[in-house]
């Protein structure tokens, strides 16, 4: 059994999707720790429900970025976490924390990567520049954290047609359910030790 | 009925798509004539074949990209053509004739832009590129052509699975069969002047 630990910055469904899928029965695996960027967040309150631990990190706190990130460590390791899953956590992983846990921490990523991706792509932003492209095809992408903007290698991706029409909210709606099927399975063939890095690519094994 | 110049530089399966189109009745248009960067090529055999007009353009023969590219637009004002095709077409269109065919070349290019394209992303190149980033997901894209390297605004994008274990030929092989159903339906909306382009956005009219 995987202890995980899911980040969160907002309403948190991409959470509800990886304690849906535990509660379930889908996932090798247990949420120990939700960790959260801000107070008040409605993600919170589903971990509380869930009967999930939280904390709460604010950057203003903390004298650096690496300092936040080492406190963090300090609470990960106390709790025994194998896996850390990024769910629309806005905060900036410092390499101290990537490096502690390397081809462990998962992100989900709302486009197609390397389209759409890197420093300023994050929520509405994603869609709002895809629309302004014309991309007739969007999705979400599931990978690996490394040092760099959505550069890790890439676990899952799923397709999503952009309609015509579409707006910013809409697409990211349609988006978001994608997310909420692959994510929870890519979590599951990481807590089933599944998943295979080899430099940028990532198999999964029968 | 549009009068189409479909250019090319190899074994021209993307040009047959056209002419197959043509043949079966789905397009308001017809293919009068075919461009070629090399001689010897085996799309000149399929346009010979369909009983297509060939003009051969090889670089080498004019002091520069401008003039020839100079030369093959008055051999299209003499056939008095409405569109292009690039059908894997490797030689670079200059301004003039951009200028002169506003939103009126039509690309299909390997991969869902904006991943995977631009200046030195073609053909198996394309292919190895997807596979080494480890990307899941790739595709085919139709777009007008503008002044830049695959920059031009989108027609249409259709998604194509990385499978494990692809090879950069197995996976263009996958990605030519969604291609040759793209390009005649983009070709066929062209020709019916269902493509109506608004800045970047290209939208399908009724």
């Amino acid at each position: 059994m995987k202890r995980l630990a899911v980040f969160v910055s907002g309403g948190g469904t991409d959470l509800q999707s990886v304690l849906d899928a535990q509660q379930e029965g889908r996932l090798n695996g247990s949420v120990e720790l939700v960790v959260s960027s801000k107070a008040g967040v409605y993600a919170l309150e589903r971990a509380k429900k869930a009967g999930v631990s939280t904390a709460v990190f604010l950057k203003k706190e903390y004298p650096s970025a690496e300092e936040m990130n080492e406190a963090i460590i300090a609470l990960l390791q106390e709790y025994r976490i194998d896996g850390i899953v990024l769910a629309g956590y806005l905060n900036i992983l410092t390499p101290n924390i990537v490096r502690a846990y390397r081809n462990k921490i998962i992100n989900i990523h709302p486009s197609l990567i390397p389209s759409f991706c890197g420093a300023g792509y994050y929520g509405l932003r994603v869609h709002s520049a895809v629309l302004s492209y014309g991309a007739k095809i969007s999705g979400a992408t599931v990978h690996f954290v490394d040092e760099g903007a959505d550069t890790g290698p890439i676990i899952m991706q799923r397709a999503v047609p952009v309609s015509e029409g579409d707006t910013p909210e809409s697409l990211q709606e349609r988006v978001l359910e994608v997310e909420h099927q692959l994510l929870p399975e890519a979590v599951a063939l990481f807590c089933a030790d599944r998943l295979q890095v080899e430099g940028r690519i990532v198999k999964i094994k029968e």
